[in-house]
């Protein structure tokens, strides 16, 4: 028998011949073209034939008996019969497998968003400073974390996370923003979408209603979709979300996801009389609020709205953070903050539904925060961002005219300029984005029968001399779109 | 007006008096205890009688008249009049929130699995040996991918993770698993549960239904219930899982999770011609086989079983890895193998459930294994459990007798000692605690109708020092449930 083939060019790199020869030998029994009951050549003359040593052969062989698919007998090495073998590839009649699909859940919740490939371009927004980060400092403290580190912090998270961390947490919360947390309420987790998607599995059930605010958090509908929630959207209003009898009426919420002090990304700020009647409400409906409190860190001078969480004892309030944009997103650390009556429990599930880990990096983030390094970046940040945004509304002002309408800023990384029907906000996105700009269309932050028109314009990553630029290539872009017209643009009146 | 309660102590600690005196004002007016229209006193006399700087005083009444609390008018600062302040507190009628629980999800998915606090103890299972890991070259991997870190390591993951983690992964498969795996059908997840949740989410729907081993992994019925799926319970006989045909005609599966090559925990190997059954079944069925290949990297020596995955081209299995017990669970990372026709879809909607990133430690590992150490690593352990299973093979004979029926050890870090009806384990494992063994009950993992009886006997962690002694605390704790009979004890026929 002829089975030169065996080791018949192309051969794979970076592989084994052995290997080579028990795949296709395998590939060949299971296929059929090697059908049973075949006689195989010994192991000394199939070794002389495709000139290789010997133990090649017996290797393969052995293997291959061991897992069925040959058999020894009298005679030598035959073909197994296998009673379930498949038919021939080639002339498989059967389709191609049914389930090789996505989940229509997974279909369903795909968002419009564009890949981590635009993160470096001027106005993508979300994008903090990566070359501003204490690179110094937060190395150091990953390698204290490694000198010490034992086998709690190499194995998976305690509940709650490293104990270390969730006081730092708490102290730097109660201190920073206000509110009087002990650590036994932080629950620490991989960041603001596993936040979300624990606030979703955890908290409400299959065929509970998520409100979201419309425009609002694009990633927050993924969660919940994928969680089986049915995701109804709430109208934003000049002053953050609003929503209405109806809203309350027909679509009894499981959970609330809002951004009162800063939403997300119009930069609405709501008011205490409307987050107080949002508890109020929330609480007859016997629904959670998630208090998104993203970018708060970055504030500007002036006295930061209280939270949703701690206005009133045992709301039942989420609150969520992250480092994400306060560190970098890579690192995949981000917290909750629980009420008392829960937080025990939820630690405690989160663990069963995440197996959480990152022992060496929840040290490293407590020693950073507790030495300063933390605050300190904060407060440079701050100012650096607050600068930049000035730089960016006069940059906008003076490109578009004084009437442009410009929303957002308290806090945060980016701007929301609002721009005229006339000119449709993904098409400026369109034109931009071959300028090389990663600015966003609101609209596509937006659904039915809401509609909004802007451009959501980081300025986290833009460096005051690409600054400049990047607006004239924008102002280009409008103006290509706005056909003769003078450039001044005005959004909603 | 007399607000000296204001800095009454006890003060909590590390809050400055500022925000202690905004915190308590703001309580103060929302639960009614100064109701609306009261004047306050003036900024100067009220720090003239609390002792405080004017200044901490006039930055909480701005801070208060910022959010709506305080109002200014001609005789001075007034609380304000809120439409909605909740009644107070001490008679507040309302019963408590009624969301404040979990959702019924997650308390039906609760595993009977103690936390991570045993990790560290003699015989608990999936530990590894902590000690022996290469420290100095894995911090050598990590410095390295700090120093060329740029915005794509220290952003979001890009889609399917690091391009050379992915391209080093498909080459180790290939060379170590004797899988033809391409780096495009590798997707990087936070480890295991990440991965089972992914393909719960990315490939089921709500309701439907997803087989799990029984008995089995308990945090894989944790991932799919979370997930909305029904959770059916499939037989593991002595080589594996064992669907009968009711289970194919009454539960037809769209997940089916499997441990083939090492059931976990029995340690029983499916023989090829059951999984080519199974595979031919699963796609008759239009159901995806979830592979987890867990502990294949610490085979002894012996052909190590064909992969599900692979055998067949196109057959709709997903292949899951971690490297959780190769190198140490806190790194969360580990991968899933998908076929070519699903990888690309799958792994942007990792991006979109996930937002996974770790760039500097999935860099770091992808060096680690170019460099050659994750193989030495895997080789060093390889021979070390070996050894130390062998070792306590032969100390469970000398201290059971050697009818013991032992079972696993193919590979990874745990052997079943199965016990006769007469012993409960649950029992063995309630006396094994107090003596600070990590010991499991078998019964743990398994369900109803099916029974076992036996013990999970981790010794990834079990130097040879602390063996004999675990051993022989072990054999006490049986004995004393034994009452009186002699110490040899058998299990299963």
């Amino acid at each position: 028998m002829e089975l030169d083939w065996l080791l018949a060019p192309p051969l794979p790199e970076a592989m084994p011949r052995q290997r080579v020869l028990y795949l296709r030998l395998r590939e060949a029994i299971l296929s059929g073209r090697l059908s049973p009951g075949t006689l195989l050549p010994a192991t000394r003359r199939l070794a002389a034939s495709l000139d290789i040593a010997r133990n090649t052969v017996l290797f393969a062989y052995e293997q291959l008996t061991a897992e069925g698919c040959l058999q020894a007998d009298r005679q030598g090495t035959r073909v197994a019969s296998l009673a379930l073998r498949p038919a021939p590839a080639s002339s498989d009649p059967r389709p191609p497998a049914a389930a090789l699909r996505l989940s229509a859940r997974a279909m369903a919740a795909w968002a419009p968003e564009p890949a981590g490939e635009v993160a470096a371009l001027p106005f993508a927004p979300g994008t903090p400073d990566y070359g501003a980060f204490p690179f110094r400092a937060w190395r150091a403290c990953l390698e204290g974390a490694w000198r010490d580190a034992g086998w709690r912090q190499l194995g998976y998270a305690e509940h709650g996370g490293d104990p270390a961390l969730r006081a730092a947490l708490a102290g730097h919360l109660t201190t920073v923003r206000g509110l009087a947390v002990e650590p036994a309420q932080v629950v620490i987790t991989s960041g603001t979408q596993a936040a979300l998607d624990l606030c979703a599995r955890l908290l409400a059930d299959h065929g509970d209603t998520a409100w979201v605010e419309n425009p609002g958090y694009l990633a927050a509908r993924v969660a919940f979709a994928l969680a089986g929630l049915q995701v109804h959207d709430v109208p934003v209003d000049g002053e953050g979300v609003a929503p209405s009898e109806r809203d309350w009426c027909d679509h009894p919420p499981r959970l609330i996801m809002v951004t009162p002090s800063h939403q997300y990304p119009t930069g609405r700020v709501l008011p205490l009389a409307r987050r107080l009647a949002l508890l109020e409400r929330a609480r007859q409906a016997g629904a959670w609020i998630v208090e998104d409190d993203y970018d708060s860190e970055f504030r500007r001078a002036g006295p930061a709205p209280p939270a949703l969480f701690g206005l009133q004892p045992d709301a039942p309030v989420v609150y969520v953070g992250t480092f994400s944009k306060t560190l970098y997103p890579g690192l995949r650390l981000g917290y909750l903050v629980l009420p008392h009556a829960i937080a025990g429990d939820f630690a405690r599930a989160t663990v069963q539904a995440m197996r959480p880990g990152q022992g060496i990096e929840q040290r490293a983030l407590a020693d950073f925060i507790r030495r300063g390094y933390y605050t300190a970046h904060l407060r440079r940040m701050r100012a650096r961002y607050a600068a930049r945004q000035l730089a960016l509304r006069s940059a906008l002002k003076a490109a578009f005219g004084p009437a442009v309408e410009l929303s957002g800023g308290e806090a945060g990384l980016h701007l929301v300029m609002w721009l005229p029907e006339r000119i449709s906000d993904t098409e400026v996105v369109k034109q931009a984005a071959e300028q090389g700009l990663g600015v966003r269309a609101l609209s596509s932050y937006t659904r039915a029968p809401m509609r909004c028109n802007g451009l959501v314009l980081g300025y986290g990553n833009l460096a005051e001399g690409t600054l400049a630029d990047a607006v004239r290539q924008l102002a280009r872009a409008v103006r290509s779109l706005s056909a003769g017209k003078n450039g001044a643009v005005r959004g909603r009146p």
